[in-house]
């Protein structure tokens, strides 16, 4: 039995709906931000990074977006959420994420965890951070756009760990600034996804 | 074969370390950033995100330190530098390499390409995310301290791909104005990594 601690509007929609995706065997536990429950001695016994995702095992806690990802494809080999057994594929799969947690994430995060690389009273830093954030995202939705998003799914044919983590960021793309009718492709893949059994239960989970 | 592209004091050590330590039949191509090679033409064209590492093989061209260094495991397992075949211990090995990634490295960056998240003309915002530097990347190294190096390797008794990650990013301690008498530890690891024969030889090439 699996447990995944999650908050809403977080990068944490990516794990729930692979664990929706092979049909594991899971609960929830719900983290509000909004009263900072991230932080409370509770949580950081959980996970001391005081952030989500974190995944509950038999065997230990597990963080980190790519990880849990490639733990869940792993654990639920039918689903075939990631060709692990593909030296080079799998290194794709995992560049790809790999990208979306260093880069992309961390270009969004700018906008309202400015806080993580300057002082949280430079009122000013923290504005310059905000008005970078729709061009530092939408160039990494174009090499997204242009050169990894293979199609249908982000791997080609396949769909895998990939999708439901791009998905995710996805939701964020108007709120960042950036205007979706720039990138069809992705839009049209955020679009297929939202049909996707799995993560109309996962979104309706995490916002009832 | 396989063509590593690399630059001096950036994160492509680690995957060099990784690739002396797997004894991978590989060659190696500098890249200058004093002269901006990574932005060059013919750079873009093997790696479209203008920086480095990227790893050449008879497959296609693979980016990003943590799938690069998952590759490179599972690709000479004799060398068993990651326990691919155990979901869990593997998730804790990606998990380990995605925080250095997606939090450490990201921190670091902030002194030197700060560029990235504000313009590059907004001095006074440049030198805030430069100031707060120190404080960040300690933090990270605190977790790395108390919680996430087991010893005397990062992932306890085996010596994984997790190693030469660390190894790499902790190189830059001291220029981040980071007080390496804090994390004894961190420094112990760092100690041990630099005796080793693929450590020696993957750094005096680069610094040749």
């Amino acid at each position: 039995m699996l447990t995944l601690y999650y908050a809403a509007h977080t990068c944490s929609l990516a794990t729930h709906v692979a664990l929706e995706e092979a049909g594991a065997d899971y609960s929830t536990v719900r983290i509000d931000f909004a009263k900072a429950q991230q932080r409370s001695p509770e949580y950081l016994k959980v996970n001391p990074k005081g952030r989500v995702p974190a995944l509950v095992t038999d065997r230990g806690i597990l963080t980190e977006t790519p990880a849990m990802l490639v733990y869940v494809a792993q654990t639920f080999p039918a689903a075939r959420l990631a060709p692990i057994n593909d030296a080079f594929a799998f290194a794709e799969v995992q560049a790809f994420n790999s990208y979306l947690c260093s880069s992309l994430h961390v270009a969004h995060a700018h906008r309202m965890r400015g806080s993580r690389w300057v002082d949280a009273g430079d009122k000013a830093a923290i504005a310059a951070m905000q008005r970078k954030v729709p061009q530092s995202v939408a160039a990494h939705y174009e090499l997204i756009e242009r050169e990894l998003l293979k199609g249908p799914w982000v791997m080609g044919e396949r769909y895998t760990i990939c999708d439901p983590y791009l998905f995710t960021l996805a939701q964020w793309l108007e709120d960042d600034g950036v205007g979706p009718t720039r990138f069809p492709r992705v839009i049209d893949h955020r679009r297929r996804m939202s049909e996707r059994a799995a993560v109309r239960k996962a979104i309706a989970e995490e916002l009832a």
